[in-house]
């Protein structure tokens, strides 16, 4: 049984001001549910009996409403409900500039689409990277779909949102910025350091102008055979793919 | 204006049964229709005023309803409509397994989400890519989310639907059928040949058990650093994206 009130709570949550206000987001499925769990707070739980029945433990330790299928319909963000949804604590994450100039990580300089942004935190995830830097025009990392589109990688890499040309002002000018750009050099000849950001851009627009100005290597992905004509563009997270998979390849 | 019966008709193409009596698809917004027009045979479009004066040869030459922003957003499939939709005709295309023999090709073994497809058409164009062989079990190439997601690729991109053990079972032994697998080999220490297939699987189950037997060279994208633990997967656009990359790359 879940109260009116709860159903409520939960559909607010779709929306980001309520998000934002409650510190709260939803995850949906076992798996999803099973690699946040450790790392986020988890404030509810609605489960299918059958989920409850295997995961006595949490049932046990966070608040949980068993429901039906059909009330987990009801409350889900998903067109096939997947027997359990949570709700977890947002938190925010710390960093110092360090990390970038150490390390490699990504800058989204506003990417809209919330499927595209958690589809870049899973293959981040994936290569080893670490700390995503997100303009604040950038979808939000706690949107359902982008939640989902993580498949448990945000559980592993920090997301910050902050002013990122005064982020990577603020970073030693021999920290490598790259940047995609149909003006670009093929990136298969140039050289990559692994550490410094790697910037991508906004769906249509690409990377703004106030930060293009700071970006230090102009990368370009080749289309094949070269001169072919082809689509305009490749889509922002299938882009990053490309790129973070050549980094890491010279790894 | 436009009539309830053209409303209901557009609305009815969401569906792929309806697509298929129909013969018919809908694509949506300037750039996409623009793209689309000269390779398939448009049926009807209904734009904004604005659209149909700034492209007057097409309003001359197809059948036509000029439509307000309230009319679009009643017939589109999209959250934020885009000034013009129009029905194209489908088609189907020929093809030999002599394609599979000298070029560079995809096949789709269950991709069930349309906008992965999209995607997946998308950076084929890209990467001169230019026939997908796909399962039945796989999405439909004519759902608006897909025809949407390829951005104009299926202008160049050919799309076959067939039983794809049967047309592995129909190339030349020598022809090489790539696949991803978590137990494959480094892609980037495999030869890689510009010629045969690349099969990507079902976003949940991988490549079927009947195809798998099927592939002659089993390939796996690292993650970084090895062994480090990570999402379980990559999402399968960005999985092809990875690979069609690397192969082109050497090619």
């Amino acid at each position: 049984m879940i109260s009116k009130n709860k159903i409520k709570y939960i559909h607010s949550l779709e929306l980001k001001k309520k998000r934002k206000e409650e510190n709260a987001f939803v995850a949906e499925g076992p798996k999803l549910i099973d690699e946040l769990i450790g790392h986020f707070e988890c404030l509810y739980i609605a489960s299918t009996a059958e989920w409850a029945e295997e995961n006595r433990e949490l049932t046990e330790t966070y608040p949980i409403d068993i429901v039906t299928e059909e009330e987990l319909r009801k409350i889900s963000f998903l067109d096939t409900p997947q027997k359990v949804l949570a709700v977890f604590r947002q938190h925010e994450h710390s960093f110092t500039p360090a990390i970038i100039e150490k390390n490699l990580c990504i800058a989204i300089d506003g990417v809209q689409n919330p499927g595209n942004l958690g589809t870049i935190i899973r293959l981040a995830d994936w290569f080893g990277i670490e700390h995503i830097f997100c303009s604040k025009s950038s979808a939000d990392i706690y949107n359902p779909k982008t939640v989902q589109a993580t498949m448990g990688g945000m559980a592993r890499v920090c997301i910050h949102y902050c002013d990122l040309p005064e982020l990577i002002r603020s970073l030693p000018s021999d920290t490598p910025v790259y940047g995609t750009f149909l003006d670009g050099d093929n990136i298969y000849s140039e050289q990559l350091e692994q550490r410094g950001l790697i910037v991508m851009g906004n769906e249509g627009r690409g990377v703004s102008a106030e930060v293009a100005e700071l970006v230090t290597n102009r990368l370009y992905i080749p289309n094949y055979p070269a001169g072919r004509q082809t689509s305009e563009s490749l889509n922002v997270a299938i882009a990053t793919a490309i790129i973070c998979a050549e980094f890491r390849r010279r790894g």
